[in-house]
């Protein structure tokens, strides 16, 4: 676009000729121009290019997890680019307001004109559930049929692709599940978190029965509430358990990973395992707001059209909301704090074992 | 508490001696501080210092327009009051993300200390519910309970009496039944708009009909559309539907002030109606703000506490996440955008009223 | 771009295959690309649509002002549009943080590259502070060249036509002065302001006089004072000093559009002044948040790039400071609130006027 | 406050009745309460309390860092309470639009009440100031007396006692001077950066000196440019200099300090040296939300009470502008960028020295 030696022009390396002609509103072509078109479009585009943003790191850092071996300069360099993810999101969501600075009135002068683009057909959107790691099988139908039913064909085929493809969750198991520390050097964390829990949930039950002030109810309510705390415990400890959750779709990490995670959780403040606790944070962190992103969008769409029901038997709105819970990715990362045990209950590391997480020079 | 003529200090004015000193961890009497608890304490005292702001805003307006006669003045007052409090709620939700830098695990060293406290109790936050306008009878039962049992009696007392006393939905409500605008010097609002609505829909008909390319099928499958719409209208048309519709709970706003609100929204450029439309507005924006909120705090109790399964049967996360679409208190804002028709298909007002609706001098 | 009768396309409609084949990083021509680079652009690329959105508002504003009769309708229409702007705003400070996700070692990798392009060629950029009014005499030199000297002459035409075009400040001062209320059925408001400072300035002379407690000294030092906001006072109040001041640049707005805008600010609760009331307060707003992207912008300069000094004497980081509150299109209303007497000391309007003032029905 | 074995009542934990009824608005005492009292007592306490949880995590982070050894495991604690307090500082800067919703007109109805208190009193804003490391040299005088005259005598103490003791600031550079790693096993990190710079400006001479294209003129523009660069530099790569410049107040942290900071900024990604970069970070981002904030509470404090000129000779606002840049405690760390030279002019570590960065097992 430039010749070489020619000095650099901000307007042609932001190629602004292009970017700053792509607002075509519709309601121009065939009556009075409706002014907040303009808005929509520009929204929407910004949206756009924040997605382009989204995947350009989401690729990045699924390249770099999905090697064999992650080298452990790029855990860090990861952390960053997924937090800059979420520093995107924040903006994804407070965009919002602006957009509803047109009032459903205003959008009304123009709404019909659309028809029947949406941005259910944002295939970049798509393309970051699925790098994100969205499991084709939580998908809910709209109207019978599948999320990128009304995409162009070449659209389609991209989304379809990476429905197949290593997603940011997979390779992120893949990754938990080949930690060494689980058993290192004679260290066995699952042997002894099991143990943990077990005096923990002891105590607790010893705690109940002898505790003279409360009455035999009481003791019996709270007995109930103890072995529904066990019974969850048990479908963690147990593999097998685990194992029957995922199959039902109740959990969707690997026991092993799960148990690598918990480790890191527990152990964080350890220099070597402070990096992939930021990892995992930062993760629960674009789940959320993802998620919060999902629900805030449903919100604006209720606002702007309504809730009317469609021949299909379902709104927009509706739809929209009953993604917002089911589309998340991570949903195992937050239930993980039912499993935390306070830091007090755990064994400190064996000073040899510490010495090894630690630097060494 | 400062003696006259005697000069003024900011610390006293603001009485930091009480304020700076009513910080008292649990974690510190028995036995090593969790350095966290003063972050969980002193958010949830900002929380409550905003949300007596909030009481003392709502309770201003709801002053105004509980009288029988709102001074046109006061109007534009009770939009930047209620403005106000759009404001403080966007930051009760950036708030979260202070809070959110406590881990689950930090928390865990403190959190069974404060048992059974819990955010539940805040009593300001069901004051704020119900003076906005929160019907009683669309609360949830949490474990079978009503939501001020574990409410002190004198708070109980306080939460109760709100539930009779005129809400900002009640007085609103009122205040836009009294419009004088529904039928003004001849003008009648609801015939025009009637008229409007069924040439809009027979229009609608013949170009399903006429249409040359469409197949049968298609054209069926589009007047089948077409008739849900036409439900739709008449359920606000007829008044004996809407009250049929509000008798069941799907609609809240009596008849005539969904009349006053529609007439609002279409001609909200009259100077006149030009404050009351800025009403309507930040009164869903409040509702918006509120319900992000109420997800938002979900999502955070989630990745706080997990989502244990309770014996009373449901989690802290799941009694959230069913609340927050359940407690919209002006849904019916929201679905007036269902009801909107394009302002070229809408009289202009008569010359006479329009005279009328705008300044005179 | 679409036939007629073709369903509309979402991608089609956004025009995304353009708009996501206009990043064209610099370091992918050379060498190995450097990965935020794309970031780069795509950050600068949502600035240049957003400020085409600033654009397209701004110029509704002003052709809306700029007539000779501003319809009373448009001055709500006017508010929500610039409340819009201000609401863009603040995605521009805030995506300054997306920004500062890249760390300066990151950018030196490509930041040879883009030699000379720069932020300051952004001729969207001038066009908006030109349209929102900043006086081609405030501007500064960056090492001894204008502001549009690096533009391409396109480009430069462009920005140098619209400082001879109206702005938003030139067509709000006219409106201003146009004002009928600052004589209006025979109440003169400014004869009213004039009696009601002077009668409040005599009694604080009296005040410090009759004080039996204080000291001759310090009597003397706050008669000083009352000295000094008495000549505050007669610089507004006496037009020949207002317009000395405005010759001398410490002023900007005219004498006549000074009192209209007190005027508002003053009897702002009166129905018919509540929405000029409103606008006022917009263009602070604009103008605040402009002043505050400026400085954010600086600091974030600070931090990318440091604080060489340039052969020009002058670093980019002091050049931008400099900048901040000299760039200030509105100080005037900033300004306004020396002037502000309490309500208490100002009469109520007579009744009739009052009652032209509101609305009438 | 609460009896051993009595449940925790929320409304106690928090003592709701203390904080509830610490709001004493002055203009109730006197005459008609003026509605945005409340509003104003509100926001001030609220600042107050994020103070006091800022000094809470800047306290434990002092220690961390105050003692001769400081734990690794420690810098990632430390991190997580610094980012913590940047992300309280992103509401203390938000929470100004709040205030910002009480016009000045309002404010004048119970400012004069409150005189002379005022912002300047906040003690605890003193304290975070010099625990965070403000250079007692560094502070203006405000009407020639120094910032905490008009404090109560025992706020006085604590302020001037801060002064004194280790800040944040002097422990971060006693870590930094004690870093291993500027000569590692043979490795000297100086002598390597410098022999990097030398032959980067050399070959930035030889380019200007062989280019075929540029005029003579142009070449000796781009040497004179090329001279303040190896100037700069030189300030930096001689000790002797950079302590002449720190003894003029242009630079603040230690030679050794400096090149500890370079180190950690050009070898980030090294996994020993990626916390140590976050912290650096942190610490950056703190001092940026810092100085916005001043400058937007200045931005409010022209808004709110305008700019009149007092007998001292200055401002509120022109003080709070005039403080905003001087009172930067880490610019150093921004002025860093200016040092970095890309990564692929320094060598890589010898491999014996980055398995000793990485970690071991």
């Amino acid at each position: 676009m430039n010749k070489p030696d020619q000095p650099l022009y901000y307007a042609d390396y932001l190629q602004l000729d292009r970017l700053l002609s792509s607002q075509a509103p519709r309601s121009g072509e065939h009556d009075k121009a409706a002014h907040d078109e303009t808005l929509f479009i520009v929204v929407h585009q910004v949206y756009e290019l924040w997605f382009k943003e989204i995947l350009h790191e989401l690729n990045s850092v699924i390249d770099m997890f999905g090697k064999n071996y992650v080298n452990e300069k790029e855990i860090g360099i990861a952390v960053l680019r997924l937090g800059r993810i979420t520093e995107i999101q924040k903006l994804l969501i407070d965009q919002l307001r602006v957009l509803e600075t047109m009032t459903p009135l205003d959008f009304l002068e123009f709404r019909d004109l659309l028809h029947p683009a949406s941005g259910f057909q944002s295939f970049q959107f798509r393309l970051i559930e699925n790098k994100f790691g969205m499991n084709p099988e939580q998908r809910l139908l709209f109207n019978k049929e599948v999320y990128y039913a009304h995409l162009s064909p070449s659209h389609q085929d991209l989304v379809k692709r990476t429905e197949q493809e290593p997603s940011l969750f997979k390779v992120v198991e893949s990754w938990l599940e080949r930690t060494p520390f689980l058993e290192f050097q004679g260290f066995k964390f699952w042997t002894h978190y099991r143990r943990a829990v077990e005096e923990m949930l002891h105590a607790d039950r010893e705690n109940i029965l002898k505790n003279p002030i409360s009455s035999d109810e009481e003791k019996e309510q709270q007995l109930r509430e103890l072995h529904v705390n066990e019974e969850y415990f048990i479908a963690l400890l147990e593999e097998q358990k685990h194992n029957e959750l995922v199959s039902k779709g109740h959990r969707r990490l690997s026991h092993r990973a799960t148990q690598a995670a918990l480790l890191i959780e527990l152990y964080r403040d350890e220099p070597i395992l402070h990096i992939p606790f930021r990892l995992l944070t930062v993760l629960t962190d674009m789940d959320e707001q993802f998620t919060a992103w999902r629900y805030r969008h449903a919100l604006m769409v209720h606002r702007m059209i309504g809730n009317k029901i469609g021949t299909g038997g379902s709104t927009g709105y509706n739809y929209l909301k009953a993604t917002v819970d089911k589309y998340k990715v991570f949903s195992d990362l937050f239930n993980l704090s039912t499993f935390l045990i306070p830091r007090s209950k755990l064994p400190d590391l064996p000073e040899e074992v510490r010495r090894n997480l630690g630097f060494y020079y």
